[in-house]
Parts: structure tokens; sequence; C-alpha cells
């Protein structure tokens, strides 16, 4: 097990760069930290590349690393690592997955979503509705973000989450007879006219400005859920939860 | 129009105790900050008893302000008051309301759920169902945090939103027929099973623990959402929406 105790090592240096988007993507790899986000890209096992860990915390028994290098770092290195309050002094660093979803038949695309709390709940909220593959569109906040994936709880590992291209999937769902339905507040159906089952895409968008006119332009049909209060709109991931989880069924 | 430059000015003083729960309570009143939620609190009326704005800010011209009261000061006093990235520069001083809901048919009784962000969309998603009343139990988050109005979107001044005893109020509500729904993983029902409808309580609890098993106990039935895909469960103003929406149908 190496131990590195300097702040200016050249691995820390390059763990600290993963906190931004730019070296994300320019090294293919993503930090994950806390324990439950790095025990679930331990039982994922493909993405998982290396753990990192304070030298103030054990690591559970039973965890089964299996030949994944683990390194042991002082706390100030591990809270250098961090951008929460109170970091859990482990990480992992994983490889961004490059997934094919050519034959999921039920997607959540999501449009311009900037709030990293949002993404990564709604990412969650499609796993556990058990939605085969995430798109995610341009405008929108990394997938890799911290926060991003914090809030998803460790659904990366779970189901592929593409950064794509919304209009070209709409196509090719559409050319597969699977039915793209938007969100909108106007010129749309209730959800609850609409019949759901295995095979469907939901598009949800901007916090602000909801999709795009241009994809709302292309769908099966857009969609809304009725506000019965006098709140002027439902948060996004709560929009998508309600929305996946009545299409399922 | 008062105007106030030093941050020293005992207004200012007690503008920003208001941050803290315990001034909030002896005082009786809260603040909201940003443009949309002063306009909700002027629209509602009763509780605004005072506007407060930055001197870079401008009202705007559609606000009708009656007889309520406005103080400009300073844009340092206005970045004080705030605890957010980006302050609007716009602050109300609201009363806390002491609302009955007596009468209340649809309900949403929360259990210890400690993050903001969460209490607020749940307050928000509740207002967008067109629930009666939400009864906020004890070891929750305070209801006038800042980051729960936030969150809340205005629905604050939609429906009353009260801090009860969770037990209390289901036996209450059980005493006048109306179900009284907990939110479970094991020994529940899928929450389909359940026809809705109405006249319900739902109640949802901690992002950790769920709904305490005191409470459970003493339900109508116990609900669960099916994970269908490989997360643990849902984030819980997800979970409340879908339950809320299900139920009223």
């Amino acid at each position: 097990m190496k131990y590195i105790e300097s702040v200016n090592n050249s691995k820390v240096k390059q763990w600290k760069k993963l906190l931004t988007k730019k070296e994300r993507d320019k090294s293919g790899t993503f930090l994950v930290e806390g324990f439950h986000l790095v025990e679930e890209a331990i039982k994922q096992g493909e993405q998982i590349s290396e753990i990192i860990v304070s030298e103030k915390v054990g690591l559970p028994p039973r965890w089964d690393l299996g030949s994944t290098p683990v390194t042991t770092i002082t706390e100030e290195i591990s809270d250098s690592l961090s951008d929460t309050e109170a970091p859990q002094g482990i990480y992992a660093v994983c490889r961004q997955a490059n997934p094919e979803a050519g034959n999921a038949k039920s997607l959540l695309l999501i449009d311009a979503v900037q709030d990293p709390g949002n993404l990564g709940t709604m990412i969650r909220t499609a796993d556990a509705a058990g939605i085969d593959a995430v798109i995610v569109g341009r405008g929108s906040v990394d997938i890799y973000n911290s926060k991003v994936l914090r809030s998803a709880q460790g659904s990366h590992f779970h189901l592929p989450i593409i950064r794509g291209d919304l209009h070209e999937w709409m196509d090719k769902l559409q050319e597969k007879d699977i039915p793209v339905y938007g969100t909108a507040l106007e010129g749309a159906s209730a959800y609850t006219d609409i019949s759901g089952g295995d095979s469907f895409a939901l598009i949800v968008g901007n916090e602000g400005n909801g999709v795009g006119k241009d994809y709302l332009a292309n769908t099966t049909a857009n969609l809304y859920i009725p506000i019965y209060g006098k709140s002027e709109s439902l948060n996004v991931a709560v929009a998508t939860g309600i929305l996946l989880y009545y299409l399922k069924k």
C-alpha cells in the first residue's frame, strides 16, 4: 500500500484536478467521494482504477478490493480533495464509461438541467424506476460533477448515463417506434391521458425554461402535470419521478 | 421611504438575527429573500410586515405594495442579510402564520426531514398537488430556514405549514376516518394497491432512517414505492411527489 504525505506530490495534484470538468474529460476519469459511492464503484468493478484513503480512516472489511490499488494519504491531503463540509476521507478514481444504449427501450432525456442536485436526483430516480438509459444533452451540468455524483448515490454505476445530442436520439428512437414524450406547460396533454408501458422516452428540461421548443416540436406528444394548488410548477426532479413512475406502470 | 446606511443600525442587527431559528421564533417573524418570494409575500398580503431593498435594485412597478413600509439599504447591508452567493438585494420581513387546519382533508405529515432543500421541495410539491395542509413534526429542519423558503418557492404563503405533534395529528385524523398512510420499505403494500381519493394523510420521513417506527405502528396502512432498478431508494421529495400525485388522482 502506497503512502503519500506531500500535498505537492504529482498524484495529489492530478487527483485535485479531477474537481474540474476539463481535467476529468482530458483524463477520461472522475473522482467519487465517500463510503457509499466508493463501495458502489467497487461493486460495479469495471470502472474503478484506484482507491485513496485518509490515514485516519479504515476500510470496511466487507469490501472486496480485488487488485484495485489503494493509496493512503494524510488527512490534510484528504481534505484538499473534497468539496464537502465533512469529508469522509475516502475516494476512488474511476474511468468514465463509454456505454452503448442502442437497445435501450425506456430512456430519460435531459435538456439543460443546471442544478447538480437536480441532475443527480434525476439519475437516481431513473435508476429506481428501472429506466434503461439516461441521455444528457448540451447545456446540462457535467454528469461527473461531484455534487451530481453524490445526489445520484451510485446510480452512475448502475445504468448508462450518456452525453448525447438529444435531436439525434429523438430521431433514432422514433424510427424504432419508441414514443418520445416532451414535458410542457402549454399545448400539452395531462400525463394521465397517456397509457405508458415498457417502451418510451421522456424529455425533461431546464429548471427555469423547461424543455427547448425545438425539441418539443418533434416529440410524439407533450405532457403536463396538473397543478392543483397555487405553486407555479414542480421541481424538475420531482416531476421526473411522477412521470417515470406513471409511465412505467 | 426610510434609508439606512449603517451596518450597526439596530434594525439591520434585528434583520440579521432572523437568519437564526431562535430569533425567528422569539420575534414570530421570518425573512424572505429575492424577487419571487417577496412578490409571493406581497400577493398573499396578510403576513408581510416590511420590505427591504438595496439602493442598487428597483421595485417592479407591477407590485401593489399597499401600506407596506419600504426601507432602502446599502448594497453592503443587503449582502450581509443574505446567505446566497448572488443576493438579489430584496427582502421582506413576514409574520409567522399560526394557521388552523382543522378542516384539512388531505395532509402531508413530515417526520424529521433534515435537508432544507428537501423540506422546501416537499412543501412546494404538496402545494402543487393541492394538499390542504403540511404538518412538520419534531426533528425536521426549521420551516422558516432560508433554504427551505427558497426551495418552497412561495408555497409557505399558499397553504398552512404547521409545526405539530405527528402522533396527535394521526389520532385526530383517524378519529375523523381519514386514512393515514405511512411509507416504509418493509411490511408495506405497493402504493398502487391503495386507491387514494380526496381524503388522506401521508407520512414521509427522514432521509436516512425513513418514518419513525412508532408512527408506522399506528398508521392505517404503510406503503412502499417499488424500486425496479439498482438504486437503494428514492430521494424523499421525489417519493413524496410520486405518492401525493398518485393518491390525489
